[in-house]
């Protein structure tokens, strides 16, 4: 993130060029599509900047650290869009096979009317009290904690699938580590502790429940202390007519209960989603031959440069990120007044 | 349950004699300890007469449907006990091994501090609006829907592996169908439509975050609505060394991370939890030859005939009953305050 | 099994009288019913003298030590069936729920042709060379070691859930520890070194590929040594329409791949075998309330004393005992040559 | 494969130049490197032919239709190699992270002593009898059926894994379909029948016992009719200190048990394999972040390169190929023979 690394960076890579300002970027005319990467305090300012000198944009989640620059943020993407410039929120999630059959199987009505949704977004990259402070630990740039990083994620992906929209949340957030050690000097290895102490000033951990649109009840959870997951993306979904389960560290996998069936043979199935008539599959490996954690991303490089060339707008839009960080502000605040129970407001 | 049927049931069973009205059993010289399996509405009257009487009581959980029923249980239980008689509440899962080895693991310092708890009771016998009404969706008899008659089991069970206790919670409560054919004619099979309908009382679902006494993040879910899971009781807890989970459905496994092991080698331990010494398994098969659902009550009431002969005070007592009943007291005030947190009051 | 130990084991368990020769039980008029249980080199002489003296007989599996014992016992059970009198063979695992659903989905033609059956039976109790010897590994007390203990489950498991019979067999056997320490003592705990070694004389695990009656390959393996597994019976069945798999460390589940559903959908199905409608289920708990190892021999004796009130021949016969008994004997003449092709002489 | 389709997919795919005739390929002097891919019955002569034009070569597995095709293609590699030309067989497979991950377990001793291998590749698709012809079922082109095309991988992996080699086997082979649609016209789709039939000539599945050099017993098995098993590459070993369990089809997972631990807490261990540490995981994403299919044949061009650029010889080498060859053609001649028992040669 430092300038010197950069040069560097792009001979590793075989980058043609690079900037060490993001304004410079702007100012090019070889640039027509601007990923924004950086932390989140800074998301607002460059991706508003990008869209008014004409630039497409890809920001990643959560869209920013505040609702006002959300709005700020999705205002600027809306007037935008009227000419022709286009603006996606990074849910990379969205676009693993298995979500989108997920949401699939929903929207067929495979699950009837939804009652349950539980999803929880477990890694331990934390746990440990002597790893050492970063970025992702202030909140003056990363606004929040789990809830902001991970959270997002299954708030997204649970509205995404159902096609519902939370309502309200009560929750709870905690920080069980609150000093750590600094880093190591900038420039060295990341994750090594250095000398001296800082305070952590976000969230380990959000805990909340929720209510949907449809009147299903949530259950979220979004912490860096889960012991031995890793990278746990857990949905389960139970509808009048089915029920859904989905884990990340088993990617490829959809566990669908069909309520249909005959109680003697109904069971959840396992679906290894690699068929080549599942969301995305058909551009890649046979049936069985399971995609990773990248392809995501080169979905959603496809889908946006697909829009962008087909003059739709890609989901999800800034919007969509507002509405999510209405939800996570809707849980700070609630967390902040002892778990009062929160309404998040609708789209205007 | 009705008169009628006692001698029948008798003679099917093959027991030498039966009473259809409790008191009479309490008058028996040849009693001496009885058992509470009667709706929760009866509960105190018979358990607090039986102690009385001088009768040793198991009694089924929850022990009562308030918590002043669970008051005056556990002080008849306490004076009962001055005089040599027992009394203990009918949490039978404590008693499965794998349950038992997660205390152990737990007492043993090898989670270290928890900080995470997510326990799931998931069934879906009334997923269906055609089920008929039942006793135990009648608020009158059954105090309360799948809060009490399953969450009961997982407050418990939390407690009992983590040796900590509830300090608050806050809580949603849900009932999907409002209104169910009542049952075919007393005697019929029950799960048979009849004619008419009739108002369910009770909650059909229960979920709720919750703080321990260590610290430690709980999250709730209670429900007989999550199509496809059968008497899934799901348990995870997350601790700064290590972490456990743990799933009914497959009963004999304890699944079991220990955070001291190298990052390379770690993982989810599958401990098959058949070994001799296991909890309780020594007595039953040789390793890998499972047990099931009813080994608990036979725990339980080796447990409990174990205490009476050796005049100890059994586990859980009506003391412990009543907690459990002030959580989901504290549970049922929440939800009727807009998930207020509420807190639960200790021992005293 | 030494006489001292019979009073004390009766008074223990409430035992009315023992006998401690096997004699004196078939003279007793108060006996109806053997349930021989010894090692197999006993079975032959106890069963036919017992079904000659009128008794009805369970005998414990493999049926015998050798082809010739077993067509004896397959013989005196057929004349004394023209009696009524009964017999059967203790294939208990047929009686596990999950195993009775697989062979209604065969036979419903759920699976259409049967091309693969793969099982095995993996144990670990003697991977320890310093584990001692015991009557199982002695060949003239047990007749064969993995291979019979519990090869001759999965051998008539893959049968019975077919409807088909193996044709014949190429196998290997192994025994990878040859010398073992002595037991301590008769009389002290099993499992306990002495003084001395003594030669394991049977097979520590047997492997063989195998075709059935219908054309397709089989491939079994039985083995004690597979470190880990503690009773893991794994059967998997591919069919042109179907296929399924059960393993016993998870015995109350039974997967099942349905070939007709589409691609997009299909994917092998979590069936929880605890449904009312399922094999045996409905005199037990409700759905999802585990079965255990005991249940199969509950079934299997109120199947045998049903088939006796009822005048019928209970299922295994000692017919099915003897065909297996043939497979075994086939296994191990394959062995002895290198592997070779051994035929498997069919019903006359 | 068809000259007309070349441009196309040259234009699709961005590459710069292609050639239609692979001659042309081995004299132009901007190309270092040749990827054999293929259909097997000419590997030898391109491979040979590109050895001795000085280029590095990596050749898709199985190396050959036949032992004298890869003897030839051994010595031409090894003659090659003493100019420095580079060779290697495509076994993609060893260069997923749970593999790499086996076998260094087995390496450290954390197995002791190997006693069980088994191994089966399960594919299904053409389980269904209306799926057309292709050259994968000519032997003329493909020189075996499952038994090369994926037997050939379980072959590799597990003598890769346990560093030891096959010595002999037993086999059966099975063409349960012998007649199949012709596929409609060159330049269609796969997968589409069209008029008329043609003769499978390969084996649809292949099952064998083995033994390695160590003495372990081996049971193998390759097919495509396990109906809904995708890519399910499934390798369990057990030695006598620890246990492996894998299957591609949850590739970034590993199963462990150690042996060494104390009975109560031993359990197969879900490691996910994404830890930095882990074989060639630093190079990709954070822990928990799964890998696809792909990343085997990343890893591998990165090794060949890495090689060459080195000035050392790759693995799995020709001879790597040959040796595995050695047991495909015993397996072809032993299932020619009735299973006869059927030695394979060692290195010479």
């Amino acid at each position: 993130m430092t300038p010197p690394a950069s040069p560097e960076a792009a001979d590793r890579l075989g980058w043609a060029t690079t900037e060490t300002d993001w304004r410079r970027v702007l100012e090019r005319d070889d640039v027509d599509l601007v990923d924004v990467c950086t932390p989140g305090d800074t998301h607002a300012e460059i991706a508003i900047a990008a869209l008014e000198a004409g630039k497409h944009v890809l920001c990643e989640k959560p869209l920013a650290n505040s609702v006002p620059e959300a709005e700020a943020m999705a205002a600027a993407a809306a007037r935008a869009a009227r000419d022709g410039v286009r603006s996606m929120v990074g849910f990379t999630y969205r676009r693993v096979p298995a979500i989108g059959l997920a949401r699939q199987l929903v929207a067929d009505g495979r699950l009837g009317e939804i009652r349950h949704v539980r999803a929880q977004y477990l890694q331990d990259w934390i746990a440990d009290p002597a790893a050492p402070m970063s970025w992702r630990l202030e909140k003056d740039k990363a606004g929040s904690g789990a809830l902001g990083d991970i959270g997002a994620h299954v708030v997204d992906l649970t509205q995404h699938i159902t096609g519902q929209r939370l309502t309200g949340v009560s929750a709870l957030l905690e920080t069980f580590v609150k000093e750590r050690p600094l880093p190591a000097a900038a420039g060295s290895l990341s994750g090594v502790a250095g000398e001296g102490t800082g305070l952590v000033t976000v969230d380990d951990a959000a805990v909340f429940t929720a209510r949907f649109t449809g009147g299903a009840l949530g259950v979220f959870e979004a912490t860096r202390f889960a012991l031995g997951r890793k990278n746990a993306i857990r949905i389960e979904i139970n509808g009048s007519r089915g029920s859904l389960a989905f884990d990340f560290e088993d990617m490829n996998v959809l566990h669908f209960f069909d309520g249909d069936e005959p109680g003697e043979t109904a069971g959840f199935r396992r679906i290894v989603v690699t068929e080549p008539g599942h969301p995305y599959v058909g551009h890649w490996w046979p049936a069985g031959h399971g995609l990773g954690y990248e392809h995501g991303f080169t979905h959603q490089v496809v889908d946006l440069v697909t829009a962008i060339a087909q003059g739709a707008d890609p989901a999800p839009s800034f919007a969509d990120g507002l509405q999510v960080q209405r939800v996570l502000d809707a849980v700070e605040r609630s967390a902040a007044d002892q778990a009062r129970w929160t309404e998040i407001p609708g789209d205007d």
